[in-house]
């Protein structure tokens, strides 16, 4: 038996692994694992005996020039992806929400000053500083969870500083915490008080001001809208997107969460990543996305908040084999849900998941709804290194305890991070 | 202005009190509040102007034999109260959940080993020590939330030394972490597999032999029963009622969570502290309640774990004036849920609680439905200094957060926790 010199920065032995790689055994299981990384990505991932096989059978703690990790039998899983977050924003919803919940009108909320543009007015005041600042401790909370990678649109701006002053927050917070940090401009997700009565107006201003400016300084990985009655039409999507796409850009949507638009067959049309929430998504939406090969990023943290009755057509998602993601939504105002994986949990027990669904949801899936699952979203040779290992058995134990079990440890590209 | 001698072990000034007393403001909130501690008791609660008022306008750094802290205008609320938990278990039932969510049938799953009788069989392999071992990180999270006082009911040994075993366990909780443990014995939980259809032969041996065991060593609070078709009947909760009030102890009922079995209404002649679950719950039943003083216990996350449809009447105990408590119901078949910030949570957004009565629900009525209102559940003077500090400007954030927000001081009868 042939032993090769080893090339390990870090070998972890002794751990049970739920790789989630699609095709293979339930969750991907490999009971007792190794993982090698090198340079922050995996470089092997497989059973002891497979390890032996390949690279001898010396004691692996003989591996004196990089470091040998003995998981004692804990379990492995991707690091968590949040793929559709609003975790940047100024003020919160506390006293709308508890207004709400204690049978006042719209009105009279209104009146008190609730609603989205009591965010967009807290976060047009703040300063990107004070938008790091409040943001920290939610991606940690985030992190503290397992979450690896996280998604972050503007959207609370709506004018072409304060888009901008939200998604230098955003990166800020990438180079602080290690966390890895997409960026999506969601400019279209309200029409702003200086555009009342005028959305075109306010499409063609985002096209003309906000996203050149956005993609000059190299501030997005996407753009995403919310087609929606009380919102943008798909026609001013459709403007949108042929905008952004002739950019080169990724394509997201907010759609069919109240009604169905049609939003969806549009982004398919684009060619666009995902579309999220997708409540009152038709046949035909999940047929376009089928043949689009879209990702269905579901919410279920909005749907808990706001009392929805209305559930997605998981059934036909499933049957069509549309890849499901689930995220957090997180925001101020129809989901301020921060835990991951409560949102697996409501996955299963709203929305009808399984609890492998779930967790697919929020690795592989959420992986392909922000379109990097080519480096992250499952444990495989020439992956990120971002895994995260916990005191469990088995995963479907994460979904059980509802609120999830937080992980010991929190490893990206590599490298432990510090809790 | 007339200066008292300071007679305060620890003052706490500058924190805003959500008190929670019955009858005064919304949440009974003083704004800039100081709470004087003496014994492990409140001795002053009132607002700053308040105590210069009657301890004179001296600084309040100056009194040198105590200690003042100055909270930094966080939010103090009464330590939250678990009032319906079954902490202590063996094993866990996560294989099962994972089936059932699987869309397996019930068959499949009780071949599998799934039930409440895999918990018995787990609880009566394990020892004392190992029933411990397995609660106590479980008790810490709980604390971790704010919970400074549980209540942990036995039910899944159905032996003499089963049921035992499960109370001193929880004993043992109690003086290995300050928590405040309130014990009920539940052998009368389901029926053992030594008394296959034989439930009321099971009765007389609760009554002739636990019951009298747990009294002679001091184990038990109080006593409860599930009165339910898969469980008992009314009559033979009447048996273990009547015995068990005899012998002075208090009494609670799992009642009318799958059905109307009128256990309510025996519960409210037996002058129960409490009936719990309450799903089915008929106006009859909330009227005994109202008559008789009762409180109504109500566990979502049951609710949420069994995919329930059918609500408790709520706008009915409102209207009646029973006092509603939420609690967690932890337990490893149906609430696998630890945090009860998120069963208040879901008090609201499941059960149509106002936030305000979710918060009531886990402080004063949680209190009334363990009959411990005299000394806990509210911040006033003569009560237990049992209470917590959160970075948070209102009480109903820690319901707008869906899973609440961890406290940053946790004081069990004046001593502050090390969390
Ligand atoms: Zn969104
Ligand atoms: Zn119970």
């Amino acid at each position: 038996m042939k032993t090769k010199k080893p090339t390990f920065d870090t070998l972890y032995i002794n751990v049970r692994i739920a790789s989630m790689r699609a095709g293979g055994p339930d969750y991907g299981l490999i009971e007792d694992g190794v993982m090698g990384v090198t340079d922050g990505r995996l470089s092997f991932v497989g059973s002891r005996a497979d390890y032996i096989e390949t690279h001898g059978n010396a004691p692996m703690d003989a591996h004196a020039e990089g470091t040998v990790h003995d998981c004692g039998g804990k379990l492995a899983l991707p690091g968590f992806i949040d793929c559709h977050t609003h975790l940047i924003f100024g003020g919160n919803r506390a006293r709308e929400f508890e207004m709400r919940l204690s049978g006042k009108s719209y009105e009279e909320i209104a009146r008190a000053g609730g609603g989205i543009m009591s965010t967009v007015t807290a976060t047009r005041e703040a300063t990107q500083e004070d938008l790091v600042k409040t943001a920290l401790p939610r991606l940690k909370a985030m992190t503290s969870m397992g979450v690896t990678t996280v998604e972050i649109k503007s959207g609370y701006g709506l004018t072409l500083d304060d888009e901008l002053k939200m998604l230098r927050a955003a990166i800020q917070l990438e180079s602080m915490t290690g966390i890895t940090v997409l960026t999506t401009l969601l400019a279209a997700h309200a029409i702003p008080p200086e555009f009342k009565d005028n959305a075109d107006g306010y499409i063609d201003y985002i096209c003309a001001e906000i996203l050149p400016a956005a993609l000059k300084d190299d501030l997005i990985d996407a753009v995403d809208a919310f087609c929606e009655n009380i919102a943008f039409s798909p026609e001013q999507v459709r403007r949108l997107f042929a905008f952004s796409k002739a950019e080169g850009l990724d394509l997201k949507l907010h759609a069919e969460q109240l009604s169905d638009q049609g939003g969806t067959e549009l982004a398919a049309e684009f060619g666009a990543l995902s579309a999220d929430h997708l409540e009152y998504l038709s046949e035909r939406g999940v047929e376009a996305m089928a043949g689009a090969g879209m990702t269905a990023v579901l919410l279920p943290g909005a749907f808990y908040t706001l009392k929805e009755t209305k559930l997605p057509p998981i059934s036909a998602l499933r049957a069509a084999k549309v890849p499901m993601a689930l995220a957090t939504d997180f925001n101020p105002g129809s989901s301020p849900v921060q835990n991951i994986q409560l949102i697996a949990n409501m996955g299963c027990l709203l929305f009808g998941l399984t609890p492998e669904e779930a967790i697919q949801g929020i690795t592989l899936h959420a992986a392909k709804a922000l379109g990097i699952d080519a480096a992250k979203g499952s444990l495989e040779v020439g992956k990120d290194a971002d895994f995260c290992l916990f005191d469990a058995a088995h995963p479907a134990e994460l979904i059980y305890w509802t609120g999830g079990i937080p992980p010991t440890d929190v490893i990206i590209q590599g490298k432990t991070l510090a809790l």
